[in-house]
């Protein structure tokens, strides 16, 4: 708010006048006559030069000290940016007086997982780690812009539920005045009961899952980006919802984040105008038949490696880096999932694959009151803390479906990481709660 | 998705045409010989009119009950919205057996606060309190869209954390994997280190207090709309900012969400080019010298009922519904507020009262590294839970300062609502934690 500030991407307005900088000081190069400061700022890194009498306010500090430049602009073009400033001097605002535990400003962080996420405080500075979480926040613009256009409303619903409500396993127990509650899994209840008021829901915001496994994949804290809406035919309506989504994220990207996704080097996938589907048991038959698997058919599910030569094909056959497969097997989806009219053995669902791996589930949910209390009996759910939910079937629900993108998985699998940690702030697993 | 559906904001456009409305019985009003069938879907009601011979299809059915109406669109000044269907057609999608707990289709919901909470999963369907919700929706759109005019980025960050970092008391504890964890309180620590990164950050999500009291104004999980940027001068640019947004939230609900505005007849707020702010020792003086306020000198806070005065001298004095009011003393203000240079008794922090009732905590924090030592040394802080977070001051942050605005208070006040549990979809306090 500083209002004579300027940003280092605005350096090419301001040729031939002095203008002040504000930022981190993300590397000095000296080398005795003439010595490069690189600042850098929110927009981006511009460089000073600097003589060696500039140097003295300097003098015992590191990396990351808080600084303000003043100085001329000269076009140059071996400066990053194109720009640089002459005659600079050098402010100090907030002095560091240690190095950091690893080097901020190289284009790669050089440093192991764990390293990295005890002091992600400030390794999220380094420019590749500030692009992925600058792509985080434009997926969520870009999923919102996409539903707000197409009239959904966002909901923002309790995270403190008074029963686990996906499935009894997997949920995190919290001390609420005495009593025990949980924290949610997903909004799936809520966002079905809000179709029943708004119609068309999004959600975005935190789920907790409690599962004890440490892998690369899967965090116990993660941001789900949720839909739900009325009047559909069928599932076939869900997929095209995600269809037109996902093209609203990646284009949302290349608006606005063009920069960002330079930085990473990230290969944009190719989305058809309309994404490929193969029907489940086909998608086995084919695994067994031209791909030689052997266990693929007759199983209720697919396992990774399946999903991975599915996403081969689809590349190939169709060109796509996406692949839905439709019509999973009822006894491995959860119980408010619609059968399939033609063969109830199968579901209305799908599973959205992209570059090879489960990004997205989704398909159509039950409506109908009775389906909920059959489902319920089934599943042997006890009938109590079900009972103010299924009040919304019992009062008038359209045939709906939804979906659930994981922010962080689809990071993972858009920008090519090694580990879904690195596409979160501060990632929560079962040997991590800090930072 | 239906392609040949028709919303009932859209009769106009189709007078003389077979349209297909789709949506929830809303009401049915039999009268013999001519019948109104009232529709509700997402963009509002439209009505059918129904002979006798059309309301077989309704026999034994209840309000709520999906439906499809088709029928031909008539020019009607009576009928809500100027037009209503002759000739309908009426299908059943999801059937209603039994009346609702409480009539939805009348403009006010008649039912007490805790039977409304108990079948909010139905009660929000209702007109009036359908509003609130895309409200709520409409001031999440206005905040984010005014922070993203001015470069901020959004972050999601963790809502299970290690250890109580605002404060000890009034937090809820989270069996973790053989440990403890806590659900966080406030993004405040994470939304200071990500200035650091990013400069400009805002963040909207949930926030949990495990506060013992059941108050009308109280909720123990809510939506926090949360701010944080650096380079500021001082507390005045995080005040002209906070303006800024709360503008924008105003503009963007006016453009976007009249007819939501006009279900509830709100009263919209006066916010001057420049919200009136007063001096905290000023505003006690004035307590006592004009209202004859006897305790307020010297105290180290504002009661209730002194800023209730001070909002009624700000609509008299300076014809506004907001007031800052700056400077509280240090002693109640969190360790990481930042003081005045001035006079170190007093903090440059602000409250923004909105019609006589706080609605935003903000303010300058500390940010250097020796400060937060101190203030953890002051406060008796172990340094180890805080060790991870200070890494971020201790390598260079800029002055830097926030806010946070709680949405469900803010609606509290703009809606002019009797509890802050009507600004929420589902209510989580001491008692309730469902649905």
């Amino acid at each position: 708010m500083i209002p004579e500030r300027t940003l280092t991407s605005e350096l090419r307005e301001h040729v031939g006048q002095r203008v002040r900088l504000m930022g981190w000081l993300h590397r000095l190069r000296a080398m005795g006559g003439v010595n490069f400061l690189l600042l850098r700022d929110r927009a981006g890194v511009a460089q000073a030069v600097l003589g060696p009498d500039d140097l003295a306010p300097l003098e015992g500090l590191h990396a990351e000290t808080v600084l303000s430049v003043e100085g001329r602009v000269v076009e140059s073009p071996q400066a990053p940016g194109g720009y640089e400033l002459y005659e600079p001097q050098v402010e100090i605002i907030s002095p560091v007086r240690d190095a950091t535990p690893f080097a901020l400003y190289k284009d790669r962080v050089r440093a192991t997982i764990p390293v990295f996420l005890d002091h992600a405080v400030i390794g999220h500075r380094a420019l590749e780690r500030r692009a992925v979480l600058r792509l985080a926040a434009g997926v969520m613009a870009g999923f919102r812009k996409s539903l707000s256009a197409l009239d959904f409303t966002e909901i923002q619903t309790p995270k403190l539920v008074g029963s686990a409500t996906e499935s009894g396993a997997n949920v995190f127990a919290v001390e609420y005045f005495g009593r025990t509650a949980y924290l949610a899994q997903s909004p799936q209840f809520y966002k079905q009961i809000m179709v029943g008021v708004l119609e068309r829901v999004f959600e975005v915001g935190p789920v907790f899952r409690a599962e004890p496994h440490a892998t690369s994949r899967h965090l116990n804290e993660y941001v789900s980006l949720d839909v739900e809406f009325g009047f559909i035919r069928d599932h076939f309506d869900v997929m095209a919802l995600l269809t037109t989504v996902v093209r609203g994220i990646l284009d949302h990207l290349q608006e606005t984040r063009a920069a960002e996704l330079a930085v990473l080097s990230v290969d944009m996938p190719v989305l058809p105008e309309s994404i490929p589907w193969i029907y489940f048991p086909d998608a086995q038959q084919m695994l067994h038949d031209r791909y030689g698997v052997k266990d693929a058919i007759g199983e209720p599910d697919l396992a990774p490696e399946h999903e991975r030569i599915l996403g081969q094909w689809a590349k190939e056959a169709h060109g796509s880096d996406f692949l839905f497969v439709v019509g999973y097997p009822m006894v491995k989806r959860p119980f408010y999932t619609h059968p399939s009219e033609a063969d109830p053995r199968y579901s209305n669902s799908f599973d959205l694959l992209f570059r090879g791996l489960e990004l997205v589930t989704g398909g159509q949910r039950l409506h109908r009151y009775e389906d909920y209390l059959a489902a319920a009996a089934r599943f042997k759910y006890p009938p109590e803390p079900f009972e103010r939910y299924f009040e919304a079937f019992k009062f008038g629900m359209p045939p709906h479906g939804g979906f659930a993108i994981g922010l962080e998985r689809f990071l993972t699998q858009l920008l090519n990481l090694d580990n879904v940690r690195l596409a979160t702030l501060f990632p929560r697993d079962i040997h991590r709660l800090e930072p």
